[in-house]
């Protein structure tokens, strides 16, 4: 059969897309910053448990503020924060 | 101009990745989990530096294994790990 250029390119992109799956996870946080590496000094916490977000959605990040829900919701995602936690 | 249904069926599915983007992040990890949460018991960490996994690649998981780097170059990400430091 004979395919249009322009249905090719679309036939490539949705490859790319569905097969490879080579998306980004990060859509918008510090996008200026080569690769987003955060420190947490842990004698510093001081709550019992400080959630930090793994979800690349938060409000708040690197902190956890509940986004994950949202993301996990849209996209059938399993993903949620890490919790550090303090001893009594 | 004239669209074939094939051209139109594809351009919604193009426009669902380029624009929507509501892929999970997590394509491997503990799937069979509902929400992926765990916990670091700060007391325990013996290294001064630790880094915790925010790619949702690494084999080690949730501990970074590196796996950040091939998944930034594959993507144009820029996601990185959580480290968690000790003071001296
Ligand atoms: S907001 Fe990202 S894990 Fe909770
Ligand atoms: S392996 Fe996932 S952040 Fe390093």
């Amino acid at each position: 059969r004979t395919v249009s250029p322009a249905s090719v390119m679309l036939n490539q992109k949705q490859r790319r897309y569905n097969v490879v799956r080579v998306d980004a996870i990060n859509p918008e946080i510090k996008k200026t910053e080569e690769k987003v590496v955060d420190s947490v000094l842990i004698e510093e916490l001081s709550k019992p448990v400080t959630p930090y977000c793994g979800c690349w959605r938060s409000g708040t990040f690197p902190l956890c503020d509940g986004s994950h829900v949202k993301h996990n919701k849209a996209t059938g995602d399993n993903v949620g924060p890490l919790l550090l936690k303090k001893q009594k």
